[in-house]
């Protein structure tokens, strides 16, 4: 089985390249191949197999050739990431499987424009960012107001006057709204939206960390990197007609550029393909197998 | 740059097959090979290189053909590590490099036999683990009582009667002998001294966790589970001569056989390849390279 390692502002993975959807990959193998100490090492796997090849019902309709078949490091399958696509985007570029400078991506929250720039960047459309009211989250003892908004998945992102290091996002809890809150009952331990703390440290740029639902803090998230972004334009008096303008955010992981939109967001962001190379067949069947004795 | 992925016990290493010694291998380069988010990710990195193209003193009076030479993750230069040794002797074997089952590895801690079983496990001679005296340990605001050890390097070995999983051992503090404490003062954070609490789970049978010397806690530590068996031989009333039987030590990740000996003590564990590839040359140049646009 082949792969490569990617990154995007550290947010990383393992590619399998599966054109055909000839791979049988299931969720224990990407779970061993996502531990950190005994398999690859990553935050997930993206598959890359032809969208007409990918037998997914969500991809049926979809043009893009191919398809970011997402899992996530625990094996469970996952809609769409940020970091991930364009990191899916190099690999189709730099293996000759696509054209550039722009592409489309098939994923399960629908097909993602992907635009490649000459200096290693890539823009990637993330869809729609909706503000859906104010929020709190209580982060470790400090009760922090922040915007609840919408990025696909659910944002609480609070602009903060300290810096964001010193900020405790071991277990955020959502104290408001309700509906981003009111899951935590039922999952005891994790929080029920991804939470942002985000200062501004410059004109349109801001630093930011976050704890993302189910993961915990992470080097990048490119959908808190728009959330962020919405965040600081609704701050800055921008967002009146659901627009910004662009945003640069430092992640733990690099630098980001976000240009929100109530239609379609924007981000840019590197991505670096590491290393190529083919798992071990007997690593696969799970077994010590015997080892490669040369009676030279 | 080639490479290869392994793993002893969830101990993990990137190994470089640099034959005759023409490789530059920074320090930053290993610690960028080593972060587990922006590079491959390991415990350390090995290096394949012939013992005579090494061009180290400490290993020019080695017979060996192959030296380890190990490099923690931060690029520094480290002695010698019983799970990378046996992750060595399966690379060289298993690439042909070396004929088994019997073989020699050079290390900057001196030569070291290595014996490959059928099975897929190896033994390794750890050398000689010598009882300093008695010790104790504050883990947690817990008074643990322990023997302290040197296995070349400084253990101090806990026996304890509840389950080891429960023990706070995030920042051990070495309470006695001085030796071992002393250098605590210096460097603040860090403990002065490997730290295994122990605990018998059955007949010549233990449980360990380690929390290693500048590395904190981690999956398996070869010379902590030689310093563990040497600990229950005492407390079993074997060690009058300076051996014990063989034991077994379950780590957190996985297990391993321990003979311990003040002259010769034997460890016997798995070792596993996970992958093998080569390393993107333009992430080794370390710049986002231009995109590979492929205009079909």
């Amino acid at each position: 089985m082949r792969f490569a390692k990617g990154h995007g502002t550290g947010n990383d993975f393992v590619i399998i390249p599966d054109p055909d959807g000839l791979l049988d990959l299931p969720g224990e193998l990407v779970a061993r191949i996502c531990d950190r100490h005994t398999g690859l090492g990553a935050d997930g796997v993206l598959r890359v197999v032809r969208t007409a090849a990918a037998g997914e019902s969500d991809v049926a309709g979809q043009r893009a050739e191919w398809f970011m078949d997402y899992r996530n490091a625990d094996g469970s399958l996952a809609e769409m990431c940020g970091n991930g696509v364009r990191v899916f985007a190099r690999y189709l570029l730099d293996e000759g499987l696509a054209a550039g400078p722009e592409l489309r991506v098939a994923t399960r929250a629908g097909e993602r424009a992907v635009l490649a720039h000459p200096d290693g960047q890539f823009t990637v459309d993330m869809g729609a960012a909706v503000v859906i009211g104010p929020g709190a989250v209580d982060a470790g003892g400090q009760r922090l107001a922040g915007l609840a908004i919408s990025v696909g998945n659910p944002h609480l992102a609070c602009l903060v006057e300290q810096s964001v290091a010193g900020i405790d996002l071991a277990g955020p809890q959502v104290l408001a709204p309700a509906e981003f809150a009111g899951s935590a009952a039922d999952s005891p331990g994790l929080v029920s939206a991804n939470v942002e703390v985000i200062r501004l440290v410059g004109d349109h740029e801001a630093e930011m960390r976050v704890h993302e639902r189910g993961s915990g803090l992470t080097l990048s998230c490119g959908t808190g990197a728009v959330a962020a972004a919405v965040a600081a334009a609704v701050a800055a008096g921008e967002w009146t007609d659901g627009t910004g303008s662009a945003w640069t955010v430092h992640v733990p992981g690099g630098r980001l550029a976000v240009t929100p939109s109530a239609t379609a967001s924007l981000l840019t962001g590197p991505a670096e393909i590491i290393a190529t190379g083919e798992l071990s067949a007997s690593w696969i069947a799970g077994c010590v197998a015997p080892v490669g004795l040369n009676m030279r």
